[in-house]
């Protein structure tokens, strides 16, 4: 079946808007005969009457989502609900055969060479067949066991280290070109209305240092630490020394070169190294986008890392992606993305807590803020997609493309979310009444 | 072992003020023999060397509290950490092998027909129990043996019925003598320092209806609705209709005349009757304090009313008393105050909306407004306590006062939680941006 979990850009990836022109009002797709120069083919091969009848039952299969599909040749299967939403082009015999043997990695794959096309609002045609796929009962039960056959993938500290090189080594310089000048690779906080990436990624990190209620003096943890973002921000404007963990060379050196330029070094220790090897104690720990890349079998060495951290008082906030209900990634984000990666349900975060009796104080969801801020990400990754293409080719353009726009698609429709927990020990009464601290009145 | 749920009040229950004279400043308890008159007894057969040898092993199975036990001969085990905390007085033989035998219901039955007394700043006494029980492996160990062996109670319709029975129709006129004027059986929301139990259940209604996000002409389905208070509340000043249902036949009558006096009959459905009877649509479901009674193995089927009763949009809200791990509710209040109650961990309670890809939008951890909320109770309740006795009798008072001073404590130490968990259905974009709207600017 088609991905669930991506989509493409309208504005970006619209191609040319077709209104489709036949087909029944109800009841089940119907295939057109090929019509010549109706697309722009790669390969002149007439589609078989097999290929169609398997696209027919694969879109049935897909609970018939309203979307035209165009093949190489220009044959046309048209949805049983009319309008259709738009059109996805298959140019090669080769790409069907992919999308009907492993549609969940396949489809990245294809938009990303160029061999699937998507004509209309594409968000809109990605929502469809997402929704169509959702409430399809063979649909869901295919996912099932395509989800029971998939393997974990195991989290040493060595697998730990080549998974983070693989995605946030790519370069300081390509991340730079669309992310805020914090260098934020995580969720915005939109507090206000209108507000730019710069203001949200800002308020994101206020918001996370009043969820930990963060004192002059105290000292702090940090989990994955990215380019040092929160860290230079807890130090500079909340006064507490940070000890912040990365595995990765190229984010590491730039956090200390940053903490040098503005004259913080001495109160930040970035550390080259596995959180799990953290020693000492703290009066925070935080940890913000890591959890994803952890493992749920190690979610429970990660509480004990916590727990061996925190002074008695101490108070916690992990930030992470998750999901409503225990689901892997899709396939084509954890293959050519983020390998390994698994965002959790509330559930299964709560193996972090529950062995330590560590009491969760607040949990937020902000799911829509992490549509905004990938909409923003998008947005300057395709002002400058040029200079990507001059970096990296055509293909990593593409790629990317789809990771980030789809991304922005699962946030909108609810297949992803943005979990902020704060907790503290289970015997701390040294806790806030409200959370009224958390949104002070503007001036 | 003693009790770790429970706990006596401190003014109410401090008998006396009687310091320790004796005992070593580190190592094992040591026992004195019995003085004469130390202890008024009501058996006069001197305690055994048996009994005084189980009561040190006993005690340092308890991880050696700082506290003295006096027995009815004058008998005394002075506790090896020096000063004693206070001391528990045991009053006649069989008190004390029920302790041994059969410790955690034995402590609040003993307490309530006063063969077990207090002496000294009883909440700081029972903390100092409480604390060395969970810090003693052994108490830890013989705890998990202990909840083992405890067998789940079934919740059928009919059995969630007696249970119901047992406690909420004592009788209106009861709750009323210490309840606050909206007869609020559950945790109040002290938004403001220094509160009266009026304004902060008032707040709690208002917390409550604000994270629902209440519009006029909605319909809400309310879940275990006690006297009514909430439904009044939200049709009155949020014009919403409410279908409010509860197994309390004393509850839903209080509720019915209360709606018809205020002329809100037409607008609220209090219906005598299992949540899981409720039929129809509704914008919005609530359920304050039922989640306790509703028993594990039923989360799911209470995920599934909710998930047929809300419309796509809908929103819901549970508030429950709660774990920060797994644990039974303490023997004595499950046998002499809530039958069949158990307060789930956030783990658990994730079974309502996991399986329906319920998004949990919100959880906020109120447990020290519980602490302050039974505080309040139990003051009204002592200030009443002579009107108690005579509609019961003084084990009643006794009972009433064990359970409520000990949930005070309780609370406070953390051994138990108040979550309140927003949601909506995972499809639902019509979610708020933040949280700010629950925290309005006082004028």
């Amino acid at each position: 079946m088609l991905k669930p979990d991506t989509a493409l850009p309208d504005q970006i990836e619209a191609v040319e808007q077709q209104p489709a022109t036949s087909g029944a009002q109800t009841g089940h797709p119907t295939t057109d005969a090929p019509r010549a120069g109706a697309v722009s083919a790669r390969d002149q091969r007439p589609s078989s009457k097999l290929e169609r009848w398997f696209l027919n039952w694969f879109l049935t299969a897909c609970g018939d989502p309203a979307i035209r599909v165009l093949l190489w040749d220009g044959a046309t299967v048209t949805p049983a609900r009319q309008p259709p939403v738009g059109d996805v082009v298959i140019r090669e015999p080769a790409t069907l055969w992919r999308l009907l043997l492993d549609s969940d990695a396949a489809f990245g794959d294809a938009f990303s060479d160029g061999t699937l096309e998507i004509r209309g609002v594409v968000v809109d045609v990605f929502a469809e067949i997402w929704r169509a796929i959702r409430n399809a009962p063979v649909g869901g039960l295919l996912g099932k066991v395509l989800s029971a056959i998939r393997r974990r993938r195991s989290h040493s500290i060595t697998s730990s280290r080549r998974t983070i090189h693989q995605h946030y080594d790519i370069g300081n310089e390509f991340y730079r070109l669309w992310l805020d000048d914090r260098m934020q690779y995580t969720c915005a906080y939109y507090g206000q209305p209108g507000m730019t990436l710069e203001q949200a990624q800002l308020a994101k990190l206020d918001h996370v240092c009043r969820k930990l209620q963060l004192q002059p003096g105290q000292t702090v943890l940090e989990a994955g630490c990215g380019w040092g973002g929160l860290a230079l921000h807890m130090a500079d404007r909340y006064g507490v020394s940070v000890r912040a963990f990365n595995l990765s060379h190229e984010q590491i050196e730039f956090a200390r070169q940053n903490a040098a330029a503005r004259g913080l070094s001495r109160q930040i220790e970035f550390v080259e190294d596995d959180y799990r090897n953290a020693s000492g104690k703290y009066d925070a720990f935080v940890s913000i986008g890591m959890l994803e890349h952890v493992g749920l079998e190690n979610f429970t060495e990660l509480g004990r890392v916590i727990d061996r951290a925190l002074t008695p008082a101490g108070r916690g906030l992990i930030h992470s992606i998750g999901r409503n209900a225990p689901q892997p990634l899709d396939p084509w984000t954890e293959k050519r993305i983020f390998p390994g990666a698994y965002p959790p349900s509330l559930k299964q975060m709560m193996d972090i807590f529950e062995p330590f009796r560590f009491s969760v104080l607040d949990v937020e969801n902000l799911r829509l803020h992490y549509a905004r801020t990938l909409e923003q990400w998008l947005e300057r990754f395709e002002g400058s997609s040029s200079k990507v293409r001059e970096m990296f080719d055509e293909r990593f353009v593409r790629m990317w493309r789809m990771y980030l726009a789809g991304s922005v698609a699962t946030f909108r429709i609810g297949g992803l979310q943005l979990f902020q927990v704060l907790f503290t020990r289970g015997s701390n009464n040294d806790i806030p009444w409200t959370r009224e601290h958390l949104y002070p009145v503007p001036r």
